[in-house]
């Protein structure tokens, strides 16, 4: 049992190791972890029923107040929370004794501290981290929601956190155990980046009801989960428990400020002692909740949302409540508490050597009560999903210029740029109450003004480093506002070049619409080629939302193409010309065609009715159309309501927004476009381009009416005749696609209570339903709830405004008040995709990574210099189809932080599901490779120091290899199976 | 400036320090003074505004959680509060920077916190209080009421608290400042006890709100209290400070956890940066604030009720405050901000060599608003305050008689008794929510049951005691239900005897009655002649009243009388006879008379019509009754309510209960009695006893009905053609009188809002209307409030039951339930004597006293043993009639207490109101005084070493003396001068 000395022991004896421990390369600080981790676990008693109480805060990265309000405890008055407070009183409570114990979670917050501390408390803390009594547990720089966000973002996350604790603390800082106490339902892709992240565990606290009841009563509340269904087992192996009492301390012993539990009192000469009836009602529970757990240690987490600024009564009361009830053994009680941490609890099951029960789907959707589905934040707040999903292209973008650009990226022409603000923008905007979009209106605005930040500073480096790339200082605009059609350069210049940089690793066409006030331009490549382009009108809804903010006459579109890893660069011209760009022709429309799909409509209402692949010759009826549902206010079932976490239809039949649109067709070279306004707040152009194997529908929904006293949910549906008989499919976090089945859950046998808000699943790029013969796939730029209610419908929450709060603490009702206050309108596109089963994935895989790196446009006034390079690429070739380049970062000064990610599952493409070899050397043409190492997941440990503690799934499937997987041919050739990421670190030089 | 030296330093310096001041004896701690106290003070900037921040908690010794609640922080979800936390969380954060200061107030904490604490705590806090980093103001048990305590328990909490602090630390534990923040409404005699103790200076924060305006405007918030009209200035000037924010910081630098102020900002980094907007915001309050007060020094209360339970956040944010508003100091900024203490203040303000304003009246009646007067708690909860009174009594028996029965009184054939049970319920009771009334019902509960247990430990202390002094240890009764006739050994005995034990040190009589069954009894005196003796019906009040707990039939009534300072024994034998006691005859009385006094009595309504003094031949007309004022729910005027604290009568005119009640006679040779039954709830015996000076009122009350909706506060009313003439009189705290005038404030013009409750006053024994001729006297056995709204009429309130909470914070209705639920039944005794004004003080000092220190009756079964000793006094003599004996108290093995008190104010009395001279070793027959040394009146410095600051009233009534005083004759006769309280300790051993 590890020790943590006092005070006036510390001062003197880690003068040295603090700093040392910042300056450690990885490897040093490694083995400096020898006194930490599990060694540092207190003893138990093998006879005995341990309690480990795990004494905990949950500092949520932003929810009702902003991060920086949490940091400060500022605007206490909505909610009293200071996280600084908890960091100082925790580490002056450890000091009191080296029994003691805290697990700290949430880097954003740490490191807000740290960076506030003075070298004595710096040292201290890092003294208490060694020996074992500060912890680190999770470690991202938040705990990130696990519906709505996308895997780059989260791995990015999570690195951000752990890289801060390595450096700050070396090997002791690593956290061993994955922790999401407060998400609301846990996606399989989330446990599979713990486990290659080198967790050896996960605990989190909630689950559905049902589920829960189940697993208490079958003890089956701790399990292995093989959360990849490509990658070998124990890959993707996570043992995984589920807590006790959420995240709080059982009924009766929360110590906290925030509580009124009564303190152990234990003075016989003053009123109301205690100890006797606090003793056995602990042991009582104890002993129940050991009854529901396999082994002879049970946890119980001491703590809650933002509790220990005073951590004082907790230790304290603490303290004498382990005196008492062990006091209890010497009367032959068998329970014997012990402060401790939940990986000191998980190593004793491990020690335990028990098999466990597997798991293989995840835990959506999640329901606390048989009305109360935690499935609007799929959809809440779509606008700031956008953005966030939006900052994560640039972010991208930014880092490889980064590295592209070399030092100039940061302090170049244009000034000082830098990536740090965007990585923790982002970092921040993963929490469970940020993109989740479950948090206060003013506190999305927060996140959404670090975000905007965040672009500030990556558009000054991306300038920058633009500028050494292209050799050209000219300016450069970043035009944010595209999708509105508001771009001043574009408006007003007569020649301007568009700069367009592709952060895939393998060329993209994409199809571009600037907001113009010329009827006619000549649009030329990096080669000096005319691209065909066209003028259109800005359709109404689009004039609608800009209003104030641009007055474009007309869009000029036109495909462009970019380079992998690389860009491009058009010059646009404007032509003196009386043409009059045609106005969109009021007629109900039959079809559009090009060569690869046909989309007929309904000539009488203007529906889509039906899609066609040309190329497989295979064609689904297909409909779709705007619903909402009304938001329930509670009914005599039950009071809940639909609000930012909950939705609950009042009804199971959605009202159409309208059975006939207004339409309006055009119709050209580039593009063809149905337009639909369905209400003046609901409006979509279905659009064609020439050269595109997917239909792309953009939707525009807002500002939502509620002035009816109803608030509402907006889906669209798609209706075929494909035979799904109720299974649908969804992504998790982008990755892997799991099975989904109306009113089924895989684990146990579901009594389904909401038939519509019970069947909401996450989609974070793709949905899609199939037969034997037709898979209509959903590709989307950004997370929304998705379902199949019917045979052959997939419907996606687009859009939600409610009128009440649905009582899980936000406090607000959900109404977005958008920029003029009456209500926000968003837009969005879904691609469309009609292929056989087997192949869809060649096609969705390619899309949504495309939605997800967008290309960067940006804008230079007049015609580009002759000097300047019109087209980069920093890859000798495109990678491979299979393969996606995850990560290119700089680390330091000398090395890049590259992940390589095989985008395919297992099976899932004939042509792609393949093992591919690459060579690190010879991926990039201006980066020479001088070493490279591999890393974990996480990018905080090396990959041969990966050691995980090994699990027995109980049910047979052990660890029997899915594939039998070949080393890498050579320390620079290096195999990706399907699904797998690698990360390295390399040291590379400009060539 | 001192310095608090840091944790690792202080280990080893200081362990012999504590326990050394511990064990000191009084001189040596003094001399200990020298590094603490005004010498530990800050420094200041001369040229500058000096702002001084004093950290302070303020912790009720019960209010809406009971003391020991509060001490633990249990039941927290009454409120947050636990003092446990406080002194943990303080002693910490003073530790961090030599810089802090802290003030600790309510020493009943303080002891509890003390006792569970470790040596090596107790060293460093010992340190602390040495330097003067945590101070002790005030330092009495709590922090008393003003308007419902007796001077006689006031002195003994604050000895209680004073002596912990000195046995603890020594001088530099001896508050210098009196501390009374909370307190609604400010006794003249509080600030002469102040005075008298030695404090230097007096703060509070609560006074009238027109008061408090007119003051600002003046710069007149500080001031000269001259607290008495007899003792010679300065002796009872206290020098006195309004506080400027009650006891609050002031608005927006709250940074306790129960407070929602944004912190100090100052991370540039971070969003919300607010440094900038603080400090301007800080100076400017600052300046507002100067322009109040008279001196370049202000002070600012940095705490509220039970705040710093987490004292980083406060210390930290003010480190910030103090760093930032002084940084200006370098751009011209002429505000000093730093930590200071009430008496560091004070000593600025004594340095700054000012004249002061001058006050002689009072505090009295407080008021927040126009419709808030917080009259009502004078009465609120009667039945507690005479149990508190009557504890007082017994703990003065207790006291005394622990001396004079020595070391067996403590451990005896009854076992093992104690007064410190009494003492700190007592101190306890004596809190601003307890004897106020103005607590929660449990918590009202909870000082009543301590109460009790001190009973429980005097009364073995008694046994042990008596049994000592009179040779007989058979056991004795105690009958604490005596007032509804209940005792079960006088009920069912045949032969027993009763001591009267007189803690008076002069001879009384009183009148008994017991409860018995029998109908006639032989009573003999300890001399065994028979004393006369009567048995009336018990009345039927009582029998409602006691239902269940006795079923005499009868009482036995008639005169004892007992020496001072000593007991007599009287026997009682139950006579064979067939006689039955007369009924109370059913008409309505004419008079009755003694050889004293002649009462009349309306023939028509029963009521009283007359009093006449038959020896000075003055008769008045006087009619009595009773009634109810409708208590306000608030009107279209406030919105304020009548409750515990606020008196609101919602007319001006009271419902009269009965104009014609009930009457029944009865006379005797020992007794002549009219009962008047006004209505079931109302009921009074008119008694007058032959021998009797005095009137007694008996009056029952309750339950009061509230079914009708109707909030009732019962008084009863005098009315008289006495020319009062708008004036009345009331004693301070028992002790001497002030004259009070309707409508009309002594300080200020009065803007009368409330014509009812805004002429309330406190009376704690006595009050009294008078003309030219003739006073009416009444006096009380419990603290009320008294008003006098027409002329010649004097009104006491008896009792209140209210339907709503009056919104002050203890957030219940005053609706005693009583001990079966229907409300609470209340008796007490008014005492009434018609004289001339000059010889009034001559009856009714003596009679209060003899009400508050009234004598204490046990029983034991059977007949006096023939050699057990009947009668017993501890005085050479009875002390002469000017003489109080205030305190006789056993503290330590060798030594005692004495305090002796001239009860007559300058001039009130030909007779007594003159110098008396004492023998202190001619005071006892049964103890040997050795020694004799005077402290000041808190017993916790030596009279000789009293040296407290100097201040210059501006009125030119400097500190003339009232009259020349002469000095003691020798070192063991001591002179008493009107209204002084001389405080002895004396070396003694039994004779």
């Amino acid at each position: 049992m590890a020790e943590c000395r006092l005070l006036c022991e510390l001062a003197l004896l880690i003068a040295v190791t603090a700093s040392a421990a910042r300056a450690l390369p990885l490897h040093a600080a490694q083995r400096a972890g020898d006194q930490c981790g599990y060694k540092s676990c207190p003893a138990t008693k093998p006879s005995m029923l341990n309690v480990h109480l795990v004494p905990h805060t949950h500092d949520d990265v932003g929810w009702l107040k902003t991060v920086d309000q949490y940091f400060y405890g500022g605007r206490n008055y909505i909610q009293h929370a200071g996280v600084q407070y908890i960091l100082d009183s925790v580490v002056a409570e450890l000091q009191k004794d080296p029994a003691r114990r805290f697990i700290y979670v949430e880097t954003a917050f740490f490191f807000r501290w740290w960076s506030q501390q003075s070298r004595s408390t710096r040292n201290i803390v890092t003294q208490l981290v060694q020996e074992g009594c500060l912890e680190f547990v999770n470690g991202g720089w938040c705990m990130s929601d696990e519906a709505s966000t996308h895997y780059s973002s989260v791995i990015d996350q999570m690195t951000l956190g752990l890289r801060f604790l390595n450096d700050t603390f070396g090997e002791c800082g690593r956290p061993r155990v994955a922790w999401h106490i407060d998400p609301f339902g846990h996606a399989r892709e989330h446990a599979s980046i713990f486990a290659q992240m080198g967790y050896d565990g996960f605990f989190f606290g909630r689950l559905d009801y049902q589920d829960k009841d189940r697993r208490m009563k079958t003890k089956e509340m701790e399990m292995v989960w093989r959360a990849s269904a490509s990658l070998n087992p124990p890959t993707a192996d996570l043992f995984t428990g589920v807590l006790p009492n959420g995240y709080n301390p059982p009924p009766g012993f929360c110590w906290d400020q925030s509580c009124s539990d009564d303190p152990v009192q234990d003075d016989p000469a003053l009123e109301d002692y205690n100890v006797d009836d606090l003793v056995s009602r602990f042991i009582s529970i104890s002993k129940a909740q050991a009854a529901l757990y396999k082994t002879n240690h049970i946890v119980m987490t001491m703590g809650s949302d933002f509790q220990y600024e005073n951590a004082n009564p907790w230790y304290k009361n603490m303290d004498k409540l382990i005196h008492y009830v062990n006091a209890q053994q010497a009367n032959g009680s068998q329970v014997n508490v012990l402060y401790s941490t939940p990986s000191c609890y998980l190593q004793e099951l491990n020690l335990a050597n028990q098999t466990w029960p597997l798991k293989s789907d995840d835990f959506f959707p999640y329901a606390d009560g048989p009305h109360d589905f935690w499935t609007g934040y799929f959809t809440s707040r779509p606008a700031l999903k956008r953005y966030e999903r939006l900052s994560n292209s640039l972010l991208q973008t930014c880092n490889q210029l980064e590295v592209l650009g070399g030092p100039k990226s940061r302090s170049g022409p244009f000034g000082k740029g830098d990536s740090d603000t965007m990585k923790r923008a982002m970092a921040v905007a993963q929490h469970h109450d940020a993109v989740s979009g479950t948090e206060k209106q003013h506190v999305a605005d927060d996140y959404a003004k670090r975000l905007a930040e965040g672009w500030a500073h990556c558009q000054v480096l991306v300038s920058n480093s633009l500028s050494v790339l292209s050799g050209s200082e000219v300016p450069r605009v970043f035009c944010e506002n595209l999708n509105i059609s508001v771009c001043p350069l574009t408006e007003g210049s007569k020649m301007f070049s568009m700069n367009v940089y592709n952060p895939l690793a393998r060329p993209v066409s994409w199809s571009v619409h600037l907001p113009v006030n010329g009827t006619s331009y000549n649009v030329t490549d990096s080669s000096g080629n005319v691209v065909d382009s066209q003028v259109l009108p800005v359709s109404k809804p689009t004039q609608y939302i800009r209003r104030g903010r641009g007055y474009a006459k007309y869009e000029l579109v036109f495909q462009v193409q970019a380079p992998p890893l690389g860009f491009s660069t058009y010059s646009i011209t404007l032509l003196k010309t009386d043409v009059t760009p045609a106005e969109p022709e009021r007629r109900a429309p039959v079809s559009m065609e090009n060569k690869y799909l046909k989309v007929t409509f309904d000539p009488n209402t203007g529906l889509l009715s039906g899609l066609t692949n040309l190329e497989t010759q295979q064609s689904v009826q297909l409909t779709q159309n705007f619903y909402w549902y009304n938001a329930s206010v509670g009914n005599a079932e039950s009071s809940q309501t639909s609000g930012a976490y909950i939705f609950r239809p009042n009804s199971s039949t959605p009202c159409a927004v309208s059975k006939k649109p207004d339409i309006s067709t055009l119709q050209n070279s580039v593009v063809q476009e149905v337009r639909q306004q369905f209400s003046p707040w609901v409006s979509q152009v279905v659009r064609l381009y020439e050269g595109s194997r997917e239909l792309e529908l953009e939707w525009t929904v807002g500002p939502v009416p509620v002035e009816d006293g109803f608030g509402k949910e907006v889906i669209t549906r798609f209706d075929s005749n494909i035979s799904s008989a109720g299974y649908f499919y969804s992504d998790s976090n982008g990755r892997e696609v799991l099975e989904r089945r109306k009113d089924y859950r895989p684990t146990w046998d579901l009594t389904q209570t909401e038939p519509i808000a019970g069947n909401y699943y996450p989609i974070n790029s793709r949905a899609f339903i199939k037969d034997g013969k037709a898979q209509l796939t959903v590709v989307t730029e950004r997370s929304q709830g998705v379902s199949s209610i019917y045979n052959g419908s997939l419907e996606i929450m687009l859009h939600r405004r409610l009128l009440r709060d649905d009582y899980r603490g936000v406090g607000e009702p959900l109404s977005e008040p958008g920029e003029f206050g009456n209500g926000l309108v968003v837009r969005g596109r879904l691609l469309l995709t009609l292929t056989p089963p087997e192949t869809a994935a060649d096609s969705h895989r390619p899309l949504a990574q495309g939605l997800v790196l967008q290309p960067l446009l940006s804008f230079q006034e007049g015609a580009p210099k002759p000097t300047s390079k019109l087209e980069f690429s920093a890859l000798q070739a495109a990678l491979p189809p299979a393969v996606h380049l995850l990560t290119l970062s700089q680390w330091d000064s000398e090395s890049v932080l590259l992940r390589l990610e095989h985008q395919y599952e297992s099976g899932e493409s004939k042509a792609f599901s393949q093992p591919v070899t690459l060579n690190l050397q010879k991926l990039f043409s201006t980066l020479e490779v001088l070493g490279a190492s591999e890393m974990s997941l996480g990018a905080n440990q090396w990959k041969e120091n990966m050691t995980r503690l090994q699990w027995n799934p109980s049910d047979g499937e052990g660890v029997e290899p899915l594939w039998v997987g070949l080393g890498d041919p050579s320390p620079w050739e290096i195999i990706l199976n399907p699904m797998e990421i690698r990360t390295f670190l390399l040291r590379v030089r400009q060539r």
